[in-house]
């Protein structure tokens, strides 16, 4: 739709720093994770495909990982995709709300590839596990629970079910599930979320957070 | 406990399609499949572990899908593990004994690694991603949840939360979960099996199978 999305991902000639490196980084990580996964990616060729100096990969992120959190966050972009529900966190329908949000990331080609990408490299990278479940929990469930009770088991639970839905429906592919519509698994998953949003402290029990 | 547990894995001059062949297949594949991952794990490999000739290999299990199918059904062996539950599968505790036969299967190093190897397997190949499905909601989920309305959704839905949970406890290492006592667990686990299980049809809406 804008004109940034059409401009060519590789450039030369720019200056170091300019405004849109670091974006650009983020935007060729992203796309060497999803196809060719996080583990061979090495930030050599991410600088490569951002058309940047490898020095300003590590000045940005620091590290692979840090670089891993920043395509999260660009990737799920905590504040506008769950926009609705950390305003109305509250409610009956906060649950499908969850799901629908949630849905939205993995339904679109451009955001489940690399997502699917992430979760497999936590397979096998133990600092990429770290990153993803402390992105999924603590940047993202965290905001949406607030300071409640249990706060932590709740967003784990949450995090549980929703990594299980994307992993059922889109790399087992079990059927009926993987062809269901998004209104479905909604109705259906929305009340799983809600309770383990809403239910009362002593079903937790056994919890020291 | 069992004499046969202590036996050595590696044995010469057994003939072939000896009466503990076929075991000592299943058993060096498990072995492989977890050590070394599935995708890297060839036949022959299986065969040389297991001291038989490669021919024996493809004479019982057909191909690496078919010695997949094999392990699993190993590994899980549905009528043991979830004896209790195929045995009475009503009442309101059901779900709770469900996810707690799960967890048992995950909590032994000699069931988890290998699953998690399974698991991994499909994230990467398509065929391993089938089987894994299709065991899971097909040879296990379905005899447990019987000949009701929307059976395979309903066996998708718990799988998802399984494998979910599996992934945030042992994967992703989610704390507090990855460190709450199986009682924890079943206690907040088991009412969102249950629900999946029991729910009326109407909550089930455009599902189509």
């Amino acid at each position: 739709m804008s004109p940034g999305s059409e401009k060519p991902r590789r450039r030369t000639g720019r200056r170091p720093g300019s405004s849109t490196a670091r974006e650009d980084i983020v935007k060729a990580a992203t796309d060497l994770f999803a196809r060719q996964g996080y583990d061979v990616t090495s930030l050599r060729a991410v600088s490569r495909a951002a058309g940047v100096d490898p020095a300003l990969v590590h000045h940005y992120f620091g590290d692979k990982n840090g670089l891993l959190e920043a395509v999260l966050v660009d990737l799920v972009r905590p504040t506008a995709v769950f926009q609705d529900v950390i305003e109305n966190p509250t409610g009956e329908d906060v649950g499908e709300r969850l799901v629908r949000a949630f849905l939205g990331l993995w339904d679109a080609d451009e955001t489940r590839e690399p997502l699917l990408a992430l979760v497999r490299a936590s397979f096998s990278n133990e600092h990429a596990a770290e990153r993803l479940g402390g992105f999924m929990t603590g940047n993202l469930l965290a905001r949406i629970i607030g300071d409640v009770n249990e706060a932590t088991m709740r967003a784990a639970l949450i995090g549980s079910q929703f990594v299980g839905l994307a992993f059922a429906r889109y790399v087992l592919a079990l059927e009926p599930l993987a062809s269901a519509d998004s209104d479905t698994l909604v109705k259906m998953v929305g009340p799983t979320v809600q309770r383990y949003l809403t239910a009362p402290s002593d079903e937790l029990v056994g919890v020291h957070d």
